[in-house]
C-alpha cells in the first residue's frame, strides 16, 4: 500500500473522518470533481464539516461506483453506521463518526490491529533512511510486520528535471559518488542490501510501459555521461537507459529472491493547472494506451535467457491488456514456483467490482487462478482494509456461479482450499514473508 | 440526429414502410449484404415490395443483432404491429404499416409530435444557409425544437481534394474572402455567430483521432498558404493544422458555451467499389483503432491551461476505449458543471445492449453516472425515437440488477432521479437548452 | 485442425492416455509450468504415469480454466469416467482409461468415426507431398474425407534463415526452378492446383498481423533478387513482400473458389531457452497488440477492387480486436454469399466459455450471427471433438438467454435451423464441401 510509515510509528490519530476520509484521497477528490463540486470543498479551505457534506452528496449519486461499495463497506465495519450516506444521513453520520474517532480504538494501530493485518509493505524510496520502518520494527507494543518495498522510479527517469538532485541525495545515502550508471548500480546495490535488511521482499517500478530498447553497457554509460554533463538526451536513449534500468533491477531482484511488480500504462498528471497548485497524486491521472506486448514478451525473456528472471507481478492501468498479459506471463513460468509470472489484481481505475471479475476471468480463462496471489488495497488510507472484503466477496461470487453452472463440482473442499490460498497463503508463499 | 431540416419543414410523408425504413438506413442495408442479398434490392432499382420482402428475410435470422431490438419497437410503437417480421408475416406487415402510413398521423412532424419530442438537433454544415431551420422556427403550427448543429469537417479536412472548394463557397456564405488561416478563422467565426443566433448549442467533429500535434500561428499559416497554392502537403502538416483548427474550435465553443462533441476512431469508405457507386455514408465505414490516449488528454489539456476548455463529450468508435476516455474525462472536470468533459452514449456501430451496458459501466466505474447527458439517435429516420426506450429499459435494467444484487438501496426515489435525470434533465442542462 | 494426416493413415493406437492427451498438446504443458510442474514431467523423461499424475493435480486446481472443462468432457464422451479427475481420483482414472485404450474402438480412426465426423481439414505446406491424403483418400475402409489446407507461411517468410533452404525444396516438388517472385509464384500455382486435385477447399495463413505496405512488381522482384543474393532486407521490404505475397494468394484462393482464413496477432517462441531445448509450437507463445484494423480494411479492399477478394475468415489472437473486424468484415460482402468475410470462432487463447461467448456477440451485434461458420478444433487432438459440443452449449445459452430475456421469440423452429446453421451448415455451404 502507499501508507506513511510515520503515521503507524507515531500511532496517528483523526479529529474526523474528513481527515481520515478525505484528507489524502484522490479517488475520492476526482468523484466529487465529476460532480462538479467546487475545489473549495476537496482539497481548499472549506471546513472539513462542509467537505464531508459535499463528499455524501457526491457519494449518493454514485451508483455503481466502487466509492460508493468500499464506502459503505467502512462506515459498517468501522463505524457500525449502517444507513446509506446522502443528504439524509449526512450529519448524523459526521456525527457518529467523529465521536467514534475519539475513542483509542481509532487510532492508526488499532485499526490496522482490528483488520486482522497481518504484514503491510508500504512504498520506499531507495534513497529513504526507512527510520521509521526501524522504529516500528523495534516497537514492540505493534506486533504487525511493516516492510519497506523498493520503488526506485526516481533513479530511472533520466528525463526529469529533478534527475541530477536526486543523484546526489542517493550519493550521500549510500556513500557512493555517482558518476557513471556502474556507480549508480553500485549505489543502488548498497540500498537493495539495507532495504533487504530490514526484510523488503518487494519492488515496484511505474514505468510509462514496459520498455526494451537493449543497448550495451558503453551505449548506456555514455547516455549517462550525457545527462550529468547536463545534455538533452533523446528519446531514445532515454527508453535506452530505462531499458537498462530495469533489467539491471530484475537482476537483483532474482538475487535477493524479491517480487517485481510492473505497474505500466499510466499518464500521469495531465492537468497542468492543477499540476501547478496541488501537485502530483492528486487525481489527475489517466489510463494510457501504448504497451506493445511484444516489448513486455522481449523484456522478460532477456531476463530469463540467463535464469536472472525474478517473480514478476504485471499490472497495466489498460484493462485492455488483461487477456495479453496472463499469456505472456505463461510463457515464462518456472519449476517449483506456481505462477512465478502473473497478473496483479485490477489495479486503480480498475479496481472495482467489473474490472476485478474480469481480470480474475482472465487469469483462470488461460493459467491458474488458484495461484493467484490476490488482492492489495493500494491505498493511503488506513481503512482500506474492506477492499479485501470486498474482493473475496467478488472472487466467491465468480466461483460460485461457475460451480452453479456446472463448470466446477461443488466441492467445499476443493473450492475453500482455492480460496483460503488466493485470499492469504499464496501472497505470503510468493512473497515468503516470514510470518 | 442526421435527419434533414427539409424533410420537417415541409412536413415529408412516406409512400410505404420501405421509402421510411430503407431509403436511407445504411445500418440496414449493411446487415442486408452480410446476408447475401444482392444490392438491387438494398439501393438499387428493386421494387419497394422487394426490398421489404428481402429486409423481412434478413431480420428474421438477425438474433441478437440491434436490428431486430429496434425495428420491433418500431413496428409496435408506430405501427401497432406486433408479430416477429419474417417469411410468414412480412406481406400482412407491408400492407398495414403501408395503410397506416396513409394517414396524416404519420408524416414527418407528426411523428415527432407523437414521440414527444421537446426539441431536435440536426448536424449541419458552417456553410449551410440554415433556411429550412429558419422556416421551421417561423412555422408556429409546429412546437418542437429544431436547432442546427455546428459539423466542421469540410473547413478542416485541409488534404481532400474539395477542400479549395469548401474554401469559395464558406467565403461566398461568410462575406469573408478566405486567403489564410486567420481569415478561414474569421469566417467561420461569423458563419459561429450565425448559427448560435439560431439557437445552436451543439458542434460535432469527425477526426480520424484526437490530434495533438502543436505547432505555433506561423507554422500553421505556411501549411495553409502551400495548400492555397495547390502544394501537397505532408501528413505531419495535415496533423499541425487539424490540432491548430480544433483547438481553434473548441475555444470558440468555450466563448458561446457550446458543447463540443468529438466522435472518432472511425474509418470510413473503406469499399472503393461501392465508395464509386454508392457514394459516402452508404454502410461501407468501420471501427479503426489507431486513437492514442496521451494525444486526447494532451488536447484537452492544452485548452484547460488557459481556462478555454468547453463542455465535451467523447466519444470513440472503438469500445476498447471506454475505460481510457473515462479516466481522461475526469481529469478535466469544473466546478459548477455535472461532469463537464464525459463519455458519450455507445455510438454507432456499439449502439446496441451489450456495448450500451458496457459504455455505462465504464462511466459509473470511474466516475458518475448520474452525470451522464444519455442517449441521442444518430440517426437520419423519423422512427428513431425508440431508441431512446431501448436506452432507458437497458439503464433501467442495469440499474436494477444493482439494487438487486446489493450494490445500491432499494430507493426509489433516489434511483427514479437518477433515471430521469440520464434520460432527460442531464441533457438539458448541459447543453442549457431553453424549453 | 492439427491432426498429423500420417496417424489417421496408419490409424494410430495410443498405449495410455498420456500418450493420448499430453503427447502433443501445448495447451495443457503451459498450464502445468504455470503450476510449477517441474518440466521433466511435461516434456521430459518422467515416467507416463507420473506425467499424468502431475497432470491430474494441476487440473484440480485449474478452475475457470477451458481444459477443466474439455478435459472432462473428453473423459465423460470417451472413457464414461465421470469422477472429476484429481488427486483423489488420478490412479483410478489412469487405469480405466488405459484399458480403454486397450480397445479397437479406440484407435485414431475409431476415434473419428465415433465422433461422428464427417469431414477433416488438415494444415499442409505448399511442399508436401500429400501423400497420406492419397492413401487416406484411396482407403475403402474408411470413409471420413479428409482434405489438406494449405498452409504457405514459409514461403511467405523471406526474413527466415530457412528461407532461401525452402524455395530449394518447393523448386524439386513443383519442378519449377524458383529464381524469381514470378517463379515462385508458378510453383505455388503448380502446388495449389494439386491442392486442389486432392479437394483442398481451405487456406490459412499465420501473418503477424495483416499487412498492407503496397508496391509494384519490379520492387517486389527487386526485393526476392536481393533476398537471393544472400542480403539482408529492410524491415519494411519484409512487409512490403509479404503484403505481396498475401495479395497473390488471395487472389489465387478466389480463382479456386477456396477460403483464405488469416490468423494473425500471435507472437512466438518468447522464451529463447525452451525454443532451444524443445523447439517450436511446445507453448510459449503469446497475444501481440499491433494489428492496425486500416491495414486489414486496405487489405481487403485491395482485393475487392477487382472483385478477387475470396471468401474470408478473420481470426484476431487479441480479443481486443472482435468488434473492429466484425466491422471491418461488414464493409466486404457480397451478392449470394452468406457473411462472405467473417470473423472466425474465438481462436486457441480465446477460445474458451467467456472468449467464445464474446465472439458470439460481437458477431451477432454487428452482423449476421446466423450466417457464422462456427466451429473448430484447432488441435492436434484424435478426442478433441467435444470442443464442438462445448460450442454449441455455449451457444444454446447465449441465445436462450436472449429469448428468456425478450429479445428472440420462443420460436423453435427458427431458433433451430439458427443452431443448426452455426453448427453445420453454414460451414459445409461456406467452404464448399461435397458431402
Amino acid at each position: 500500500c502507499h501508507i506513511n510509515p510515520k503515521e503507524i510509528a507515531q500511532d496517528r490519530k483523526f479529529e474526523n473522518i474528513t481527515q481520515l476520509w478525505l484528507g489524502g484521497d484522490h479517488y475520492k477528490w476526482r468523484l466529487m470533481r465529476a460532480n462538479g463540486i467546487a475545489e473549495k470543498f476537496i482539497t481548499g479551505n472549506g471546513s472539513d464539516e462542509e467537505k464531508f457534506h459535499k463528499w455524501a452528496q457526491t457519494l449518493e449519486r454514485a451508483i455503481g461506483n466502487p466509492l460508493y461499495h468500499w464506502s459503505h463497506l467502512e462506515l459498517q465495519r468501522y463505524f457500525d453506521y449502517k444507513k446509506p450516506l446522502g443528504e439524509k444521513t449526512w450529519r448524523e453520520c459526521w456525527q457518529i463518526c467523529n465521536e467514534k474517532l475519539q475513542s483509542p480504538s481509532m487510532s492508526a494501530r488499532k485499526i490496522i490491529e482490528r483488520s486482522n493485518v497481518k504484514l503491510i509493505c508500504t512504498t520506499d524510496d531507495p534513497a529513504d533512511s526507512l527510520r521509521w520502518h526501524q522504529q516500528i520494527r523495534d516497537d514492540k507494543t505493534f506486533n504487525v510486520k511493516v516492510l519497506p518495498a523498493w520503488r526506485p522510479d526516481q533513479a530511472m527517469c533520466i528525463e526529469k528535471p529533478a534527475f541530477l538532485d536526486y543523484l546526489k541525495t542517493l550519493s550521500a545515502v549510500s556513500s557512493v559518488e555517482i558518476n557513471s550508471f556502474a556507480s549508480l548500480k553500485e549505489a543502488l546495490i548498497k540500498r537493495l542490501d539495507f532495504f533487504a535488511s530490514l526484510g523488503a521482499k518487494a519492488s515496484d517500478h511505474g514505468p510509462d510501459f514496459v520498455y526494451f530498447y537493449p543497448a550495451d553497457e558503453a551505449e548506456i554509460e555514455g547516455i549517462f555521461a550525457a545527462r550529468l554533463a547536463g545534455k538533452n538526451i533523446s528519446k531514445l536513449d532515454e527508453l535506452k537507459f530505462k531499458t537498462a534500468f530495469l533489467l539491471f533491477s530484475a537482476k537483483q531482484y532474482h538475487r535477493l529472491g524479491w517480487v517485481m511488480q510492473l505497474h505500466f500504462s499510466c499518464k500521469r498528471d495531465n492537468n497542468t493547472r492543477a499540476l501547478q497548485t496541488l501537485g502530483i497524486n492528486t487525481g489527475y491521472d489517466c489510463i494510457n494506451n501504448l504497451a506493445p506486448g511484444a516489448q513486455i514478451a522481449d523484456f522478460l525473456n532477456e531476463l530469463d535467457k540467463t535464469n536472472q528472471l525474478p517473480k514478476t507481478i504485471l499490472y497495466s492501468l489498460n484493462p485492455n491488456d488483461d487477456d495479453m498479459l496472463n499469456t505472456i506471463a505463461n510463457c515464462f513460468q518456472s519449476e517449483g514456483v506456481l505462477s512465478k509470472v502473473q497478473q496483479g489484481s485490477a489495479w486503480w481505475f480498475n479496481d472495482h467490482l467489473p474490472g476485478m471479475k474480469k481480470q480474475m476471468i482472465a487469469v483462470a480463462s488461460s493459467g491458474m487462478l488458484a495461484n493467484f496471489v490476490g488482492m492489495l488495497t493500494d491505498s493511503r488510507s488506513f481503512i482500506s482494509y474492506p477492499r479485501h472484503e470486498y474482493f473475496r466477496r467478488i472472487l466467491c461470487d465468480l466461483i460460485g456461479g461457475w460451480v452453479e453452472s456446472g463448470q466446477y463440482p461443488n466441492d467445499l473442499e476443493a473450492l475453500g482450499k482455492i480460496v483460503e490460498d488466493i485470499s492469504y497463503n499464496n501472497v505470503v508463499n510468493f512473497f515468503g514473508f516470514q510470518l
